[in-house]
């Protein structure tokens, strides 16, 4: 067994035969991460596949079904890390999934420029809080703000890092699409596929999901929306598969 | 009686109580241009509106209905322009509605700069066409290629046209997205509302809905999604209220 930590759970990934560990405290995955999992393009056979801001691992996880390829998981704070390390050892997939305790802003340096076919992120989506907020749950805080990885950390990394014609996957917050769309391009990733994602089908949109080609040719699709909730508030049948794994 | 000329006819606009000139071989107005004008914020009770790229007239014809302002409407085609004067003046608008027989690159100098509370525009979608093309429907092709009126062209004027703080709303293919936002920004119309429309809930959009405000705030909203069909290829219920009036 993996010693559990505090208040860790060992908690199931649903549509995927994974455990994971959580903490109410320390950090739980969202639903974000899991719709950017499945959003992400990813080698079946082989390739080399690299997710920045990994928190607890679930991305590197979920991943880790859909290819045989090698999966680096990078998350700078040490509990954090922590957590993915015994999460992976857990499942076994010690030989699949290796976890970096580092900061992105140094990984093309550590691990190589342009050696990645795919990159993932999901980066902190909030501006800097105030010290009192730090203060409250610093480990929530440096997952959730943006203190030490901004969004244009986070895309100059994945740039560096994607090799030329790689793909590069971020979810985000709607608000912060011009913000994306310029930095990207801005950093050679074309945005060629988006997708948002609506809680009710009258409610404007609160995720958002990207994904671009380094030095790809411009030409943008708007993938179906993903609508989470129907009127009944349960979900609908197509994050229920997302999620579950069922119609 | 307005005459009609070749084999143009007198349609109805749905759910307003307008009759609108269109021809199928000259031009007749598009659903994305219904979308746009309802879209579209407008003032109610005062105001000046352009619309630019009016074609036959739809979109003033259908703001007439949701503000008591003056409106304007440019065409460059003379033939198109002729078909917009006589609707407004079928329906008794001629108060109301102004059409101008113009270059829309040329109106910042012949009716003023920052004049405008609001400003429309359906431009031509597509790349400039082989001359076999503009041959063969000369009207259609400029209604609808990039030959007398560039996206830039039309994203100049409207910036050139509108007032600080006023608002800007255009109707494209959700390919072009990022030449719009970029070129919208070079302009000063920063993006707020952005909204998308899919022929069916598991398709890719294929109508980009945008407004942007004259130096406004960098915020965007993703409104909530337009799906234009049900399973069963009807309108769903959001789609014909816009286009019948009913439920």
């Amino acid at each position: 067994m993996v010693p559990l930590k505090g208040d860790e759970r060992l908690d199931y990934l649903l549509a995927e035969d994974l455990r994971i560990i959580q903490s109410p405290s320390v950090f739980s995955f969202s639903m974000d991460a899991v719709l950017l999992a499945k959003f992400a393009y990813v080698p079946i056979q082989k390739g080399n596949i690299i997710d920045l801001c990994s928190g607890n691992g679930v991305i590197p996880l979920f991943l880790s079904t859909r290819t045989k390829g090698n999966i680096t998981g990078v998350e700078i704070q040490e509990r954090l890390f922590d957590m993915a390390v015994r999460s992976i050892e857990y499942n076994g997939l010690e030989e699949k999934i290796h976890m970096i305790n580092g900061d992105i802003k140094e990984m093309p340096q550590k691990v190589g420029f342009g050696k990645f076919d795919v990159v993932t992120c999901n980066p902190p989506y909030f501006p800097t809080p105030s010290i009192e907020e730090i203060n409250e749950n610093e480990h929530l805080a440096y997952a959730r703000h943006e203190i030490l990885c901004t969004l244009e950390d986070a895309i100059r990394a994945s740039s560096q890092l994607v090799k030329q014609g790689g793909k590069v996957a971020f979810v985000h917050r709607p608000g912060r699409l011009l913000d994306i769309i310029t930095l990207m391009r801005q950093y050679r990733l074309e945005p060629k596929r988006i997708q948002f994602v609506y809680p009710k089908e009258g409610k404007e949109a609160n995720t958002l999901l990207i994904e671009g080609i380094k030095d790809g040719n411009p030409d943008v699709k708007i993938l179906q929306p993903l609508i989470v909730y129907n009127e009944e508030n349960e979900y609908t049948p197509v994050i229920k598969k997302i999620l579950y794994g069922e119609e």
